[in-house]
Formats: structure tokens, sequence, C-alpha cells
């Protein structure tokens, strides 16, 4: 099927979706559940010969990793899909209800989105949670994974398909396998409503530059932990050495530390002791250069997500110094200050223009399931629609729905009706 | 100035208009009462200036219409001004309070998007109600207006300026006034977060191609009346009436009617009398001619938008080929159905994808005053972030703050602290 057809067809579907019951999409949820339980050991076989074959393209280790869907995969896989069966229907919700004139009622009332476009990096268990996401939300889907995964998907999603096919409308779902197949599907604005995609800055970039359709995504994490004057010493060594070195290649990595002057003394030297420890790489300014050995840190690094065991460290004589620095050099994904001052941490709060303002904790936490939101389909650093780490909310939209019994605006213009706008219980 | 120092001049002002409380911003608005009262004259004799000009250029009767500002509009901005001064505040919201494990507290807090860039049609009145809506939601603003009005629009920036100047910080707005100041303006993606462009659908469509910055707007307003079989006759011809003729050129008028085949011998002739007595001309499909005489509908007609007294009308054999027609021709904006039978109406609200979908009143009600939203700057015919008429609420977006005292997400993994995600009272 071409990808315009694949398109028109989860347009289709996805009118039927929005009509669904939220027990039948639980239905659907469950059906998928035991489709993946009953061809297990086929998605394990396919998984292998994928592999093998990375193997043999000598992928690293990480990515052989991330490939990699065994029994301990499938029970997570299962077991997210339990978490979202049990979380509220984000369907049918009433937002808003208000009376405009007697006999005419305003509701806002959320609803799917449409048809979501995915593309996701080799991780197989994406497509389920993704796919699962979309049925739970009532969306139609276009996923596009790794190459590298084309056996496991194809295996993933021929068990999804037959899980959710007597429940789900034909079209509610395709699985996209070539590169021709993602540019097709960036043109296809009149069917597709978003567009999703997930792996490295520069791709993410490249998808939002082609396409007209809306993109929710992130295209870069650099997040920064600002240590106040009235920090708490040990309290910051720890939560900087977590928010650098808990783990390295992800978004909501600390890139950039920001030190007080006034705290600089004390916190600097048993903070690059930790740091060394776990083979982090310091790159400081002049002033950290007279206080801890390390690197000098230039313009660049400001500006650079490391995605590695490096961590670039400036001195400043303010808050309002720290809170500039990242709104200039920063993501807007997630930033934290570390400080006991209610002052210090208020205006942090209101000035830092990101997605994530946080205090006294890690940049770590910034995740979907770690705010328990049950998933995520990726972390938005965009200030439209949803930020910062995204769940089933960020695939629903809502519509008015005004009910009457035949008002007119020239009725209101001749006065025959009045406007009440009288808020009502939801 | 240059239009990349305005943008980074308000991007720089919208970090201080964050911080700003309510009462604050509120003052703002009375100090531009208070400026726009004082410069009344001033303003009223440049405004005679601009349309003297336009008379010259033989601008069209509306259009000199809708450029004059006189005592009436400024009583109308006035008053504008107190309802917005009434409405609550839109930042500072708690929309989510979590503990996501004993001591670390996650809230979803609403806050300014930042900076807006507007482009308005040739009302001088729009300058000061989208500026107004810009401070009550801690926005800084980029306006160009049009040019019929260039000396109305500097007057009325003055008084902005003077009436807010020691309350907003500098920079917060700028008047632009060129076409290239526009171009400019589309190129600031570093600065600017929004764009709201309201005009022709052309226009709109123009600005959207051509700029890396989401854009709020609606491309275009083709709106449906769908007469059911479980219609109640005479409510139907006087929704109808209305929807087509309250006013023309409004992207909420109806501009395709669709009837169901069963009620069609009925409905058609009053209906049409009605229509044809306020000089609005009839296209109809064959099965539309068997029984009214009129001109002849083609495919050409499903798909456009009249803006004028014009009206297609369409036989349909159920309420699913209503939905499928409008789903296919219409543009997302307001669709209404006339029904007394609770299925179709139930059919027709979950099924129709449209920002506004209404039973048994009119698509004309499909705007922000009418909504008791206080005032709007335009209506969004896309579906992610605001749908339907923005108000306050879509100039703003919202974080996260996550409160903590040292956690780390190592302690998670260790199992020293474990995840609670337990609703707090907002």
């Amino acid at each position: 099927m071409q990808v315009h057809e694949a398109a028109r067809a989860a347009k289709e579907a996805s009118y039927q979706l929005a009509a669904l019951s939220a027990e039948q999409r639980n239905e659907a949820l469950r059906g998928v559940q035991k489709a993946l339980r009953a061809h297990a050991e086929h998605i394990f076989s396919e998984n292998r010969l994928d592999l093998e074959a990375a193997r043999a393209e000598q992928l690293a280790a990480p990515l052989l990793k991330r490939l990699k869907f065994d029994e301990a995969k499938l029970r997570d896989v299962l077991s997210g899909l339990d978490s979202l069966l049990a979380l509220p229907d984000p369907l049918g919700r009433t937002q808003l209800a208000r009376e405009l004139t007697p006999g005419l009622n305003l509701y806002r009332i959320t609803c799917p989105i449409g048809v979501i476009g995915v593309i996701f990096e080799s991780r197989p268990d994406a497509l389920v949670q993704i796919a699962s996401l979309c049925i739970k939300s009532g969306n139609a889907v276009l996923l596009k994974g790794g190459r590298e995964a084309l056996r496991t998907n194809r295996a993933l999603f021929a068990a999804l398909e037959e899980g959710a096919r007597d429940i789900l409308p034909p079209g509610w779902a395709t699985l996209l396998e070539t590169r021709e197949d993602v540019s097709d599907m960036l043109a296809q604005e009149g069917s597709i409503d978003l567009i999703i995609p997930r792996g490295s800055n520069a791709f993410v970039k490249y998808i939002m530059d082609h396409t007209a359709i809306p993109v929710m995504g992130h295209a870069e994490g650099l997040c920064h932990t600002y240590v106040d004057a009235a920090a708490d010493t040990d309290m910051a060594v720890r939560v900087t050495v977590d928010a650098k070195t808990q783990a390295l290649a992800v978004c909501n990595a600390t890139e950039t530390l920001l030190v007080h002057r006034n705290i600089a003394d004390r916190f600097l030297p048993p903070c690059a002791r930790a740091l060394e420890e776990r083979g982090v790489e310091i790159r400081g300014d002049a002033a950290v250069r007279a206080i801890i050995p390390c690197l000098l840190a230039t313009d660049d690094d400001w500006a650079t997500e490391y995605l590695d065991a490096i961590l670039s460290i400036r001195i400043v004589d303010s808050v309002d110094e720290a809170i500039a620095h990242i709104n200039r050099y920063g993501s807007h994904h997630t930033d934290a200050i570390i400080t006991d001052d209610p002052q210090a941490r208020d205006r942090f709060l209101s000035g830092v223009d990101s997605a994530g303002v946080y205090v006294n904790c890690s940049t770590r936490f910034a995740d979907g399931y770690r705010y328990g939101f049950g998933a995520e389909v990726g972390i938005s650093t965009g200030k439209l629609h949803a930020r910062g780490p995204v769940g089933l909310e960020g695939l629903c939209t809502y519509k008015y729905h005004l009910i009457g019994s035949g008002q007119t605006v020239g009725d209101t213009v001749t006065g025959k009706i009045q406007y009440t706008h009288r808020d009502l219980k939801p």
C-alpha cells in the first residue's frame, strides 16, 4: 500500500476510533496483550535474526542492547500495557461547561487528535508502547521504526494487528518500512495531524524543516543545574552528580553547571572530586579554574549538549545571571536550582523559560514515567500544545459542543435573547 | 529599530513580564485606558487623516467603516478593557499537583507563551484589543497593522506605550509598519514563539508557508448546517437563515446546507423562500433541483467558502453521509446539525472532526465574545494547542515546577526512595 493510501485509510479509521467507548479501546489493549503472549516465540526468533544481522554489521554494544527483545522486554511491555489499562480514559472529559443563553449550553470535550505519524529509533518495544498509547487515546497511527529492527517490528506489528482486529477499524495502524515512506509521510498534511519524531537532534530538526504537519518533539536537551549561594553543599554535590552521571546519553542530563561565586570555594572542590571519581571531564571558565584544575571552557561549551561524560562549569554573580545564561544557551527543556533561599527559588521558577523548572532535585526526573503519566511519547521543548513529558493528554485535543434549541445570533442582536455566560457544573 | 532587535528586546521583556503580578498587569491595563482617554482627540484626528487618504484611494465602503475610529469605537475599546480587567488571572494556575515521592512534588503551572507576533487587518481597534490581551496574559508582542490605518495605529500605540510605561518593561510591545518588517518578523524563530495572522485565507496560508515559527490561525471557514430527517422544520429554516445571512463575509457563516432526503420535500421550499427573500443565491445538486428551482451545484461548490450571499445545498441519505461530506469538504471550523433524534445528534457530535460541533443552533455563535471569553485573538482550525475561538487561555502555556529536598534518580533505582504518584490538592 502507498503511504498516501495508508494515511487516507488512517484518517477514515480515525473517525471511527473517535466513536469507540473506553471499554472498547481497553478491550483492544487486552487483545494486544493476548496476541503478544501467543506469538512471543515468533517475535523472539525474529529478533534473534535482527540481532545476528546487526552484529554482522558491527552495531555498537549499546545499540545491540536497545535492539534486543527477549522475555524480560516482553514482561516490561506487558506490564506497561497493564498500567495503561489502569489509567482513566483521556477522552470525553468536560473541560468547560457554560450556559451562553438559557437553553444554549457550551461544552468543551476532549477528543483524539486524529492521525499521528511516529518515527522511532531502534528499540522495538517503542512500537508497542506508542501504538498502545494511540489505542488508549483513540488515534490512528503510522509507525516507522529503525531499519535494524525490521523483522522484530514486523512480528510485533502482526501481533498488534491481530490482537485489535475485531475491535479497531481497518487501517487504524500501518507499519512503514523505508526512508522513502518517511518522505511520503511528511507530505500527507491533509491526512496526518501530528508527527512525533524520536531520535537525534539533527534528525528531529530535519523532520521539522521538511513538513507542513505540526511536529512535537525536542530538538535538544541542554539542561542546567544552578548551585545558588544559599545551597546546602552536600545536597548540591549529590544532586549534581546524579544529574550529570546517572545516565549520560539522555536529554535530561545536566550539561552545564552554574555556581554562585559566594559558594564556589566550598562547593567546587568536593563536587569536582565526586565527578572525577565517575570519570567526568570538567571544563570551567577562568574563575572555576582559579579554584579547581580543569580544562578551559569556551563559548561553544555553553551551547553544547555533550550527551557524554563531560560537564561545563561557569561561575555567576547572581541568580539573575544564572537565569539569563540558561535562557540564552539552554534548550528550554529542564533546569534546576539548588537553594534554601525562598527568594532565589521564586525568581528562578518564574524567570527560567523551560518546560521543567526544578528546585533541589535532579534534572533526570524529567520523564513521563517518573511524572506518573504511565508512558510518554516524547518530551516537548516547544511551548504550544504539550510541553515537557508528553503522555496520553498530549495525544488529545478538544472540541466545543454547543447544544441549543433553535437559537440564532440574530435574536441576540435584537435583544430577544441575552447572553448569560453562566458556568455550569461540568 | 531593526525587527530582529525589536524581537530580541521583546524576548528580554517577556522574562520580566512573566514575573509581574496580576495586579501589576491590571494596573498597566488601567494606565492604557487613561492614556487612550487623554489622547482621544489626537487619535480621532489622525484617524480622520487615514480616512481622507483612504477615500482618495477609493477604498470600498465596508473597509472605510472598519477603518473608522471615533467616539463610539473608543467607548467599545474602553469597555472591552473593563471586561478584560474583570477576567480572572490566566497565569499561575495549578493544573496538576502530584507527589512523585515523599518530599518531591510536581506542579503544572500556567505561564505566558513569551513573544507573540500579530499581523492584523485594517481595524485599528484590533491593535488595542490584541495588545491588551497580551498584557493580561503577560506576553510581549510585535504588532503589524494595515497600511491604511498607519496614522491611527501610531497614535493608538503611542497611548498604549505611555499608559503602560511605568509598569511594563521596555520593549514589551513594538509597532511594525512595513511589509519588509513582516518578512523579517517571520524569520525570528529564536525570539518569537507564536505568530497570529488575521486576514484572508490566502494571507494566512502564505504566513504558514513562510515561517518556522508556530502559527495559530484559521486557513478557512467552510461551515455546514445539516438538517436531519428528525428536524423541526420551522427551527431548521430559522437557524439556516441566521447561519447563512446574519453576516456574509465571516468565517462562521454556513456555506453548504446538507438536507436529509426524508425531510427535503417539507423543508426545502419554505427554506428557499426565506433565503431568496434575503437575496441568497441557491446552488443545489440534482435532487435539490427536483424540489426547488435553483442553479446546479458542481463539486467545486462543496469546496468553496463563498463569503457571500450564496448557499450550496446537497441531499444526503443519512447522518453518516452528512458527516462524511463535512469531514471531506469542510474546514474543521464549525458545523451544526438540526435534529430531535438523540442518536443522530450523538453520532454527529462524535463523528464531525471540527473545532465546533453544534446541535440545533446557528454556526454564527462560533466567536470568543459569544463564548464568554471576553475577547478573542482569532479562531483556530488547527488541532494542537488551542482550537476554535482563542482567548486569554490560548496565549498561555504551562511549565512543570518540581520542588524537592535533594532527591536523585539514582536513589529511585537503588530503591532508597520509591515513587508514590499521589495526587495533591492543587
